[in-house]
């Protein structure tokens, strides 16, 4: 297959952009979260498109879509790739969403050339990546790749108390497909790095061979809620100064094992929270990121060690880890692949450890996995003004082209 | 008058348990916010024993209850004393309530008795003196006052839109009366003392000569959102970590200038709240209360110091003062007239600043006032714990009684 074989980078833009109105923020972003109407009617939209282009598409039972290009001998293995279609709250255009419509403009480019493949190559819509809505994040890979049960899955709740089951009934994608593993070549999903890194290098192509191993908590700090006018500072157990403390301490953990760690307080419910009683309660969550397991165990035994010098303040603090997640090694042939393909297209590469979590991580367990980064403006993610320039997300699609080829065997 | 005469305590603690249903929450609180349909139960039970008792109810146009015991002489100003029926979230069950219903208990004592006073008695149930729906606290006996226009009063509105004008119409106590200040001869303002001090010193009544001013900013941490796998340390402008700086702070502030000093941040709202994303905004609430104005200004320069040096943290920052409530100092011939009762009674008694705002602070302003404050356990108030001996309700509504009656003149 030629090095010339290119997608359409014009079809590529006008698909982001039309699937960045749904959910879209006022200020360029989009806020689509897991199994609501915005991201119904962005899955419509895949859906469509891939019928239109006579590719056929499959939901399972926690709503991941399977958009199926056929290879010439149905009983080969098929060549994998996806991303997830789901944001944070007033989150990015780009995030998941790019891995997903690059890949479909991968299926259409080699439908533009009537190209045919050995084996089918399968596009993959991820459910609940962000975990912004329902936690955990990569809540439907984690239960292809068996990490998680379906029950557990669709048992999770949002905010409002509405089950994962009972958002994917209302927006019509419980599929009937079991969520399990199925046998397949490899799996590749290209992401926007969400750092600075390729952009301050001038790079094109991060070729991801690693992630961070994650450590997410979950603390409880009580006190005694009390009048803010009558309480003396003496006699007060205000869980929200423990909590001041607390973040400082997280800070300082991040700070010390800097370039790569990480430590971050994401989130906090103070209550009763109104502005005339000292705090009574606060509940919130601590995340650190490392790609060194030893290095994680040292950061939570830096955290234990601040809750601990908290004693003075008389509050009940407790603190569990919700979320460990070891650092991944991916598949080193899907890496070279990627390697090779980047090479021959001429595109700058660079080595690559992912600081979060993907889908790709738990297929990693189950398929030979490999991911692909292109750079993001600013490093910025997860924030509306996250954002690509158009050339950055055709190398990307390139790459996934000739990578998704390679593996699937021209004929 | 005899000494002997006393309130009914029975009746008075089955009064005040009846009126703590409404609302009740499981650990014995209420949760009664202003204008509500707990607030609406607990209004019309009063009326009701009003009316049973051949007290006549005035609702005025901000549903503030004036029930009437007349005297001799019509001509005569009355004397008025009263508290408010709403509660915080997850508040007391005597905070408001106590000066309220032991207020209708002094009415129904006189009944009991049948004495005649010269002046008229009116017990004033307030709206929303807590501030927890509608900001500002204090709004109605404030509107009585003069401090706030009807208008701006009505307009006010909760966290869901509802303005005070619907919420009125939407429970039937939107009133016919003008909100205005009338002419009287004094308020007496019967409360929980909400802090430790009264039941430390082992004292029954304090008397009540002066208030601490208030001074309430609303603040708003202005950082950059982003990806917590993704984003360095060194690349963050963290929102959350300088608002950890300035409640530890804010702390500071308030342990600098006790015992009399109080500095609080009782409310903050983090955005985008996810546990995976750096916060990029943090709005929160800080008050400081102090008894000397001089003392509140330093508090608010120490303030502003410490929002100074954040500066190396690239946040942009902004602090507007929300409530400016200058320092108190009642009636001094109200205060001594309960200063005599507790003498005359044999309570014991203790000069007292009242730490928290009351309506009595406002009325204050346009009619002789003061207050007199009983202990509650452990100093706890705005919080479901909030609790009284029944022999220290007693006594206060004792003091009431007798500093009401030597008001009215018996004849």
């Amino acid at each position: 297959m030629s090095n010339d074989l290119k997608v359409n980078p014009q079809r590529l833009q006008t698909m982001l952009d039309v699937i960045a109105e749904y959910g879209a923020t006022a200020n360029n972003g989009v806020t689509r979260l897991s199994l609501t109407q915005e991201d119904k009617q962005a899955r419509d939209q895949l859906k469509i498109w891939s019928e239109e282009a006579n590719f056929s598409c499959r939901v399972d039972q926690l709503g991941n879509m399977f958009i199926r290009r056929p290879g010439r001998d149905p009983n080969l293995t098929p060549v994998l790739m996806g991303s997830h279609g789901d944001s944070q709250p007033l989150g990015g255009r780009y995030d998941g969403s790019y891995g997903v419509i690059a890949g479909l403009e991968v299926l259409l480019t080699l439908n533009d050339f009537q190209i045919e493949t050995e084996r089918s190559i399968e596009l993959i819509n991820w459910t609940n990546e962000e975990g912004a809505r329902f936690a955990p994040a990569m809540l439907a890979s984690g239960v292809w790749s068996g990490v998680f049960t379906p029950e557990f899955a669709l048992s999770r709740t949002d905010n409002d108390g509405v089950t994962v089951a009972q958002a994917l009934q209302s927006i019509g994608y419980a599929g009937s497909e079991e969520a399990a593993v199925f046998p397949a070549t490899a799996y590749f999903e290209l992401h926007i790095e969400q750092g600075p890194i390729l952009e301050d290098e001038g790079i094109a192509i991060g070729v991801v061979y690693a992630a961070q191993g994650q450590r997410w908590y979950e603390i409880t700090i009580d006190g005694f809620s009390a009048h803010a006018g009558t309480t003396p500072m003496s006699h007060r157990r205000d869980a929200l100064c423990g909590f001041a403390e607390l973040v400082s301490a997280v800070e300082q953990i991040g700070l010390q094992f800097t370039p790569d760690g990480r430590a971050t307080v994401g989130m906090a419910n103070i209550s009763p929270n109104s502005r005339n009683v000292v705090p009574g309660r606060v509940f919130f969550s601590v995340e650190f990121r490392h790609p060194d397991q030893k290095v994680l165990i040292e950061m939570e035994y830096a955290l234990n060690l601040a809750i601990e010098k908290l004693a003075y303040r008389q509050l009940v603090i407790t603190s569990k880890c919700v979320f460990d997640y070891a650092p991944i090694i991916f598949n080193e042939n899907c890496v070279e692949l990627v390697r090779q393909v980047a090479d021959t297209l001429n595109y700058s590469r660079r080595e690559m450890i992912s600081g979060a979590g993907h889908d790709a991580c738990y297929i990693n367990r189950v398929i030979p996995t490999a991911m692909i980064f292109i750079p993001c403006i600013g490093g910025i993610s997860h924030n509306e003004a996250e954002d690509i320039l158009a050339e950055w997300g055709e190398a990307g699609a390139n790459v996934l082209l000739h990578t998704v080829l390679k593996s699937a065997q021209i004929i």
